[in-house]
C-alpha cells in the first residue's frame, strides 16, 4: 500500500459502514510489524510474511489469542495448543504449503536465539506457521523457500509494508485472477474508548465466476470476456486479525467466526480443497511467561459490545482480500501459467 | 409459497447460478413434510413448525445428520447426540425460545406413542427443538405455545406449506423486517446422477440497514425512508438442510457450515446475541435403530464432487431467507410493535 | 451424607492425597446449595435434584462456567450457550431424561418469575437441564416428575443434603448396583490462598465386573458373588463442579475435562450408551446482565498453578461416585427390578 | 519386545480382561510396521520412530482415521486436516519437540520422492509429525535430529521392534521414571468376526508418587525410597491407535477418545503442560485419492458393539504404557540427568 499501490478505495470502492484506520492496515494496531521476502526467479514464485504481534519478546510476554477453523484443508501449524491455552508466542509466518516444515524449523531456531531458556531451564516453543498451495504459479515441489528467506523475513518487519504479488502471496492465486498479500482496518468508538481492529490476508482461494466486489458480481463479468477457469477451488485463504480492544480468547474466537463473513462477500462458497484459517490476538491482554503474581487479570469487553468488532473483522477482511487483488500485478510462474491482475478489469464494474 | 404466496423469484430475483427443485423447497425432498401452527391474537403472535425428515419410523430408522453453531447463542436442544451419534431420530420442532419446554415434553409424548420400546425395552429418545426469540410480536412470557399446538403441528405436515408470518415464524423479525419461515432448493448433477437439497429457515436476525438482496444494500434505503432500529441484533436464525445425496455425518456438517455464506449474503454479521444454528441431514443414508447386520454400509460422495452440495447449501439459504421476509405480511403484536413486510419496500431496489 | 447416612471414608477409604472440605461437599464452596425431591412410590422411583450456583440472584449475576462433554449420547440443555457465552444463568436441575421437557419448563417458569425483564425488555434465558435414564428401576414413561416437584427442589436447597437414592438419583443404578447423587470435595492452597473445588454427581453408568474401589477391582468379586449383568453399559454420568478459585472459562473447561480421570478409576470404560457430561463453574467471576462498566476484568490464576485443580477435580470426581453407592440403600421398583446397595458388599474389598 | 526384552506381562501383570494379538503390538494389524533410529551419544539422547499405516502407497490410498486432543498443550502437526477430511495419507513421525520442523520437511521430501503428481498434478500433502519434549535427557537445543534420520526411520520399518529407551521415545521420562515407546494389541469378536486394536505410545508425562500398576500406588513407594521429583508434569504423551475393524471417522473418534481411560489408570490427572494427543485409523476403511466412482462405500460396525472396541483402547493404552516403561533401561543424559529404569522398583509391587 505504502509503495504507490493502488488500493480498492482508490477505485471508489468503500467496503461497508466503518472507517479505516490512518494507514488502513493491521499495522495500525500498536506495535504489529509486517516483512516480507519476495523469491521472483522464473519458476521460482513463493516467498515469505513475517509478522510481529508486538514489538517485544513475544515468548515472554504471551498475548491472548484464538483461532477459528472455516475449513479444514490445510497444514497450518500451531493452532491446537493456542485452543487450550490462548495464547500465542512467537511470531507468525505465512509461506507455501511445502515449506511448513523449513519455516517452522527456522522459527524454531530464531527462537531459541532470542530465549535461552526455551529447551533448557523451561519448556519448549509453539510455532505459528500458516501456509497456502500456490503450486500454480510457483514450482513448489523445489522448495525454493531457504531458512535464510525465513529469518530475513523476521527480521525485516515494518509498519508500512507492500501488497499484492509480496512475501508468501507472490504466488497465490485468488478468484482464478491474481491474489496474494491484502490488509485493511478499521477504527470505531466503544463508549468513550477508541478502538482499532485490522486484517491481512493471504488469498488463494475461489472460483473466477464467483467474484463479487462490493456486491456486484464481477467475476461473471470477467469469464464472459476470459473465459472460465475449470479446475475447482482447491487454494486456502489465512486471515489474521489483530486488535486492540480488551478482549478475552473466548471472545477473540467469537471475533474470528465473523472473517467467514467478509469471505462470503468476495464471492466464496468455501471449497472443499480450500484450508481457510482464521487467527486473532489482540495486543491490550499479554500473560508472562513466567508466574510473576498468583492471580492474573484480565480485561474484556461486555458482549453487548462485541458486534462493533464483529463489524470491523468482516469488513476488513472483505477489503483487505479485495486489496490483495487490485493491488498485486499479474505474473506468470512455471509451466507458463498466468494470473492475470484485477487491475485490468476493473472497467467491468462501470455500469 | 403455495398458497399464492408471493416468493423472492416472483420479482425477478434469481439467487445464484443452479436451478431450484420443482416446489423451491425443502420438500423436495422425498419424504420431507412441514407442518404449522399458527397463533395469532393479539398479543399472542407465535406458533410452531414441524418437519417429518421422511415418512417411514424416524426412531426406528434413524437419518445420518450433522449441526454447525454459527454462534451458540441459543437454547435449540438435542444437538450434542447428533454429534457424537451422527444421525436424528425425531421429527423436527421449531417455536419460540420459552416454548422449548413444552416442545420437547410433547415432542417425548409424541414419540413414546408410536414407539412402545422407549423407556422399556429399549433406551431414550433425543428430541430436536430449535427456537428463535419471537418477543418483539409476541407476549412470549405468556407461554401461548400447548402440547396439542405441538401435536397438530407433527401430525398436519405437507409437502405444501405456506411460508412467511406463519407456524414458529408468526413473531419473528428479519433485519427489522417481517421475518418468519422461508424455503428454497437446488437441483443438480454430480456425473450421471441427479442431486437435491433444500433449506427451511426461520429467520429472526439482523440489523435493518444491513439488508442486502442479491448485492443491492436496500437496508441502507429502507432506514433512510423508515428510520433506523437502534436496537442491537440479539435475533437467531435456525437453517435446515435437506439432502438425498449419499453424505457420511462428516461430510454433512461441511456443508452446513456452508450456510453462513448465504446468512452473510443477505447481509447479517452474525450478532453477538442472535443465536444462529444449522442442521442437516440426508434421506440417503440411514441406520436401524435395531442392529439387523454385524457391518452397516454408508455410501458417500467423492469429496471433490462436495463444491457442488456446498455452492447448493449457499445459494438455498440466501434464497430461503427472502422468501421468508417477501411471503411474511405486516404485522402488530405485543406492545403494539409492528414489523413491516418487505413487499412495500421492494420497489425500492429499482435503480 | 449429613444425615446419618454412611460415606465412603467411614470404610477408611481415603481418594486420593488431597484433604476434602469441612463438608466434603460441592457445598462447601460458598453460596453453593442443594436440594431434593425423591419419588418413591411402586413403580414410580425418580426425582428431581436442584444446585444452586450462589444466594444471589444468578440471571442478574451469572457466573464464569464451561462444559466438558466425555461422551455426547445425552439430552442434556443449556451447553451451546455455556460455550458460546461462558457463564451459566440458571440454577442446574438434574432429572431423568424423559422429564427434561417438564424441567425446562417449568425453570423457564421459574425464572421468569423472579426475573420480570427476561422476554419484555431483555433477552431469554438459557435452562441448564441435566438428564439421566432411570428406566430400569423408574417407569420412566409413566412421566411422573411435575413441575411442582421441580419448584419444589428449586426452593428446598440447603447445604446439606443427602446421597445416595435420593432426588433425581433416586432410580439410578450405577455399576448395575445402585448409584445415585454422590458429592466429595477438595480444599488446597495455591500460594497463600486457599481454594476449594467440589464435585455433585448423578452415577447411572457401568458394567458390574468393571468396578474397581481404590484401585481393587471389587466389581469381579461381585460378578462372582452375584451373577453378571449382560446388558450393556447404556446409563450416563452427570457431573457437576464448582470452585472459588479465580479461573476464566478456558480454564474451567480444562478442569472439567480432568473429570475423566476420577471417573476412569472407578471402572467405567465410557460405554457407547452412556451420556456423560460435565459442567464446571467458579463462584469467583461473576458477570453483569447489564452492562455497569465498559471493561470487565476477569482474574484467574496462572496457568501453571491448574494441576492442583486438576487433581482435585480427578479425586473429587472419584469420591463423589463411591458416596453415590455407598450412601443408597437397595430399591426394587418397576418390573420388580432390584439393584443392590453397594454396602452388601463392601466385605469383599477385605483381602 | 522381541528383542529379549522384558515386558510387563513377564512380571506377571494382565491389564484388563482381554486377549492381546500374537505379538501383542500395533503391528498386530496387518500392514502396520515400525521403525526407529535411535541417537544416544552423551548429550544427545533421542531419535525418531517412524509407523507406517499400511504397505502400500498411503498418498493414493488414504485409511479413514480421526484424532482426540485430550490436552492440547503440544506442537503435533497434521490434525486439523484429518478432522476434516477424516483421513491419513503419509507415514506417521514421532520425534522430538524442537524437531517437527526438520521432521515434517523430511516427510514432505519422502512423499514428494514417491508421489510425483504432489504438487505438479494434485494438490499437496498432509504431514504427520507428533513430538514430545525429551529436554531432561536430551540436548534438545542442539537439533541432533537430521532429515536423514527420518528417511531411515521411514526405510526400516518392520513387524518386530523394540520398546523403551529407543526411536523417539530416547529421551522421554515417564512418571520421572525412563519412558519411552511401548505397545500393546487386543483380540477380540464381534458377531462372527475377528477383530484386532493396537496402541504404541511415546510416554513422557506424569509425577513420580501418582505412578499406578494395575491398580496399585507403585509411586508413592518409589517416591519414599527415592524421593520425590518436585518439577511438574510437562511431559506428554502420544497415542496412536490402529485397527482392522470396520468404522467410519466419526466412530474412530469415539474409539480415540477411550485412550484417556487407560491414561488415567496409570495414575497420570493430565497435566496442564502435557501435550497429549491420540490418533487412531482403521485399515479396513481406505478412500482412493483420485475418484474411481461416483459414490464410496464405507463399512461400519453398528454403534452397539463399538464397546468392545473401546475397552481394548483402554486395555492397550494401559498396558503399552506400561510396556514403555518396564522395556527401557536407565538412561543418563544431558546436565547429568538420569531416569531409572522401573525394572529397578518392580520388587516394590509386592505385597
Amino acid at each position: 500500500m505504502m509503495l504507490n499501490q493502488k488500493r480498492i478505495r482508490d477505485y471508489g470502492i468503500k467496503v461497508g459502514a466503518m472507517e479505516p484506520g490512518d494507514l488502513n492496515s493491521i499495522t495500525d494496531i500498536e506495535g504489529v510489524r509486517v516483512g516480507h521476502v519476495t523469491i521472483c526467479d522464473g519458476d521460482a514464485q513463493t516467498g515469505v510474511t513475517a509478522i510481529l504481534p508486538h514489538q517485544g519478546n513475544i515468548y515472554q510476554q504471551k498475548l491472548l489469542a484464538a483461532t477459528h477453523i472455516i475449513n479444514g484443508f490445510g497444514k497450518s501449524m500451531g493452532l491446537m495448543q493456542i485452543d487450550e491455552m490462548g495464547v500465542i508466542e512467537t511470531p507468525i509466518l505465512l509461506s507455501n504449503t511445502l515449506s511448513i516444515g523449513v519455516a517452522s524449523d527456522a522459527l524454531i531456531e530464531y527462537m531459541l536465539e532470542h530465549n535461552n531458556d526455551i529447551g533448557t531451564t523451561t519448556g519448549t516453543v509453539n510455532p505459528l506457521v500458516f501456509e497456502c498451495n500456490d503450486s500454480y504459479l510457483n514450482d513448489i515441489r523445489a522448495a525454493h523457500v531457504t531458512k535464510e528467506n525465513i529469518f530475513e523475513a523476521l527480521n525485516s518487519t515494518e509498519q508500512t509494508f507492500s501488497e499484492g504479488a509480496v512475501g508468501a502471496g507472490r504466488g497465490m492465486s485468488c478468484y482464478k485472477l491474481k491474489g496474494g498479500i491484502g490488509t485493511a482496518s478499521r477504527r470505531f468508538m466503544i463508549d468513550e474508548s477508541e478502538g482499532l481492529l485490522g486484517a491481512l490476508v493471504m488469498t488463494n482461494m475461489g472460483q473466477k465466476h464467483d467474484f463479487i466486489i462490493d456486491g456486484k458480481n464481477i467475476g461473471k463479468a470477467i469469464s464472459l470476456v476470459d473465459g472460465e477457469d475449470p479446475k475447482p477451488d482447491t487454494g486456502s485463504i489465512i486471515i489474521i486479525l489483530a486488535t486492540d480492544v480488551a478482549l478475552s480468547e473466548r471472545q477473540l474466537k467469537r471475533v474470528a467466526k465473523r472473517a467467514t463473513v467478509g469471505l462470503s462477500r468476495t464471492g466464496s462458497f468455501i471449497g472443499s480443497g480450500s484450508g481457510e484459517v482464521v487467527l486473532a490476538f489482540t495486543t491490550k491482554n499479554s500473560v508472562s511467561h513466567y508466574k510473576s503474581e498468583e492471580i492474573e487479570n484480565i480485561s474484556r469487553t461486555h458482549e453487548d459490545d462485541l458486534d462493533t468488532l464483529f463489524r470491523a473483522a468482516a469488513e476488513s477482511v472483505e477489503e483487505a482480500i479485495l486489496n490483495s487483488m487490485i493491488s498485486a500485478e499479474s505474473i506468470t510462474g512455471v509451466n507458463g501459467n498466468t494470473r492475470k491482475s484485477l487491475q485490468e478489469y476493473m472497467q467491468l464494474l462501470k455500469p
